[in-house]
C-alpha cells in the first residue's frame, strides 16, 4: 500500500466530483418540482417551463463542475481508483433525497450506502500506483501496444455488432443491448479522457503538448466516444427504467472501465495478488452496494413490493407510474398529484 | 500479506466448520418437518416426536462436527480471522434451503451471499500470523496483562448491571438485553476456547499442558460462559423472533470477539494501517451481507412485506406464524398446513 501524492489528489477529486454529481440530482428534482408547481405540467409528460427554473440551472452547473473535477482526477490517478468512487455519488444524492426531498431511505438503502463506503475503502487502500507520465506520446505508446489494440478492436467490432444487428431486433425488448454499447464505448472515452487530461495535465506544467498531433487525435476520440455513449444511454433510458438502466449501466461500465485500464496502463503490474484479490473484491462490494440501493429505491415505487403500507393506495397507479419521467417524482408525490 | 500454513489450517476447519453448521440447519428442518407429517403435531406447539426421527440425530451430529471443527480453527488462527468466517454457515444453509427445501432465495439474499464472501475474502487476505505459542504458560501471561484484565473486569461488571438491574425491568421489552449478556460472555468463552483448543494442540503434539492448572482453569471458564450463553441465547429466542435475534446476536458477538482478540493476542500489532482497515472493512462487509440475508429471509415470511404474491394470502396467519417456532418451517409449509 502506496498511497501517493498523486493518488491522493485523484482521490479527493473523485471524492469532490461524486458530492457535486450527487447534489445536482437533488438540486435538478427540486428545480423540477417547483417548475412542477408553478406551471401544472411535468418535464415527463412534456413540459419546458423547468428551462425558466433558475434552481435546475444550479443543478446543471453543480453537474458540470461534478464532471470536470472527474475528468481532472482520472490525470492524477488510475482508472482502477476513480471510476469505482463514482458510486459514491448515489449515496450523496440518496442521502440528500432522504434529508432535503424527504424521500425515505429504506434500511436496506442505508446498508448499501455503508457497502459503497466500505469497498470504496478497500478500493483506495489497494490502488496501485500509477506510473508517471511524461509526456502525450508515452501515453500513445501504450495505448497502440498490442494487448490494447486488441481490446479497441474487440469492442470495435462488438459495437457494430450490436448497433447494427441487435440492436433493431432486440435494441427495445432486451436491455443489455443499448447500456452494452454505453458501457463499451464508456471504457473507451474514460481511457482517452485521462490521455487528454494528462496532456493538459503536462501542458499546465509547462511541457506544452497540444504540439503533438497524438492530443489532437486523443481529443477527437473523446468526442466521438462521448456522443455516442450519451446518444445511446439516452436510448436506453427512454426505452427502459431508469432503476434498470442505472445499475446494469454502472456494473458493465465500470467493469469494462477497469478491465481497459489494467491492460493499457498495467495497472496490476508490480502489486501483489492479494492486493488485487483485494481490489476485486472491492469492487464486487461496491457494485452490490449500488444494486442494493437501486433495488430498495425500487420497493418504494413499485407498489406490489411495496414496504410502506401507506403507498399501497397508489397500486392502481402501478402503470401510470412507469410511463412517467421517474426521475423527476417520488411516488409519495405523484400519488398526491393523481389523487 | 504472509499467509502461514496456521493460518490455512485454521482457514480450512472454518470452513468445514461453516459447511457443517450449514448443512446442520436444513438436515434438522427436514426431520422436524418429516417428523411433524408422521405425528401431526409441531415442536413449537410442544411435540417431541422430532426426537424419533433419525434424520433430526444426524443433523444434532453434524452441527457438533461442525462446531468441533470451529473450535479446532481457533487452535490455528486468530479469532480475527476465525469468528467472521462462521458467517459462511448462513450461506450454506441459505443454498441448501433452495435447492433441498426448495425455500426461494431472494435476489437479494443472493446479494447478500456474494457480499459474505467477498468480505471474508478480503478478511482472510489481510488475517494477521498468529505468533507462535508454545505453553498454556504463555497464554496465560496474554490473558492476565493489564488490558486484557480489564476488558474482562468490564465485561464481568456489564453483564452483572444487564443481568440484575436491566433483564428483569426490560429483558422482554429490548432485544439488546439478552443478546448483550450472551455476545459478552461469547467473547470470554471464545478466548478461554482458543487457550484449550492452543493447550489440546500442544498436548498432542508431545508437550503435555494437562499438568498445569492453567489449563484447566480456562476449561473451567469455558464451560461457565458457554452455558450463561447458550442460557441467555435460548431466553432470547424465546422472547424474540429469530430473524432479529440472530443477525444482532452475529453483529455483537463477533464485534466483541475480535476486539477481546486484538486485546489479548495483539493481533494488530505489526500490521499495517492498510491491513487493519482493509480487515475492518472487509469484517463491514459480511455484517452487511447477513444482515442483508436475514432481512430478505423476513420479506418472504411476512405477508405484509412480501415479495412473493402467492403468500399474500397467509396475512390472517401472520399472527399465528410469531408464536410457532420460526426456525422450524417455511411460510409455505406453514400456509399448507394451516388451510
Amino acid at each position: 500500500m502506496g498511497f501517493s501524492m498523486d493518488n491522493m489528489k485523484g482521490f479527493i477529486l473523485a471524492l469532490l466530483s461524486s458530492g457535486f454529481i450527487g447534489a445536482s440530482f437533488i438540486i435538478k428534482k427540486k428545480g423540477l418540482r417547483r417548475a412542477a408547481a408553478v406551471s401544472g405540467v411535468r418535464a415527463g409528460v412534456g413540459g419546458y417551463y423547468y428551462l425558466l427554473e433558475p434552481l435546475w440551472w444550479i443543478g446543471m452547473i453543480t453537474m458540470i463542475v461534478g464532471e470536470a473535477a472527474n475528468f481532472i482526477a482520472y490525470a492524477f490517478a488510475p482508472a482502477v481508483l476513480v471510476t469505482p468512487l463514482g458510486a459514491l455519488s448515489i449515496i450523496v444524492s440518496a442521502v440528500l433525497a432522504h434529508f432535503i426531498l424527504k424521500e425515505k431511505l429504506h434500511h436496506l438503502g442505508i446498508l448499501g450506502c455503508v457497502m459503497c463506503i466500505a469497498g470504496s475503502v478497500v478500493i483506495v487502500i489497494h490502488a496501485p500506483q500509477e506510473r508517471a507520465i511524461t509526456s502525450v506520446q508515452e501515453i500513445w505508446n501504450l495505448a497502440t501496444q498490442t494487448a490494447f489494440l486488441l481490446y479497441v478492436a474487440s469492442v470495435i467490432v462488438l459495437v457494430f455488432v450490436l448497433i447494427f444487428h441487435f440492436a433493431p431486433r432486440y435494441g427495445h425488448s432486451n436491455v443489455l443491448i443499448f447500456t452494452g454499447i454505453c458501457s463499451l464505448m464508456g471504457s473507451l472515452s474514460v481511457m482517452s479522457v485521462k490521455a487528454v487530461g494528462t496532456s493538459l495535465k503536462l501542458t499546465f506544467e509547462g511541457m506544452n503538448q497540444l504540439v503533438y498531433p497524438q492530443t489532437w487525435f486523443f481529443m477527437l476520440v473523446v468526442l466521438t466516444c462521448v456522443i455516442m455513449q450519451l446518444n445511446y444511454l439516452n436510448k436506453a433510458l427512454d426505452t427502459f427504467n431508469t432503476a434498470i438502466v442505472s445499475p446494469i449501466y454502472y456494473v458493465m461500465f465500470t467493469t469494462l472501465t477497469i478491465l481497459a485500464s489494467v491492460i493499457m496502463f498495467k495497472d496490476w503490474d508490480g502489486q501483489s495478488v492479494g492486493s488485487i484479490i483485494s481490489e476485486i473484491c472491492g469492487f464486487i462490494v461496491v457494485l452490490s452496494g449500488t444494486i442494493l440501493l437501486h433495488s430498495t429505491k425500487d420497493y418504494e415505487r413499485s407498489p406490489s413490493r411495496s414496504i410502506y403500507p401507506p403507498l399501497l393506495h397508489c397500486a392502481a397507479d402501478a402503470e401510470l407510474l412507469k410511463h412517467v419521467d421517474d426521475d423527476i417524482q417520488s411516488s409519495e408525490e405523484f400519488c398526491l398529484r393523481v389523487q
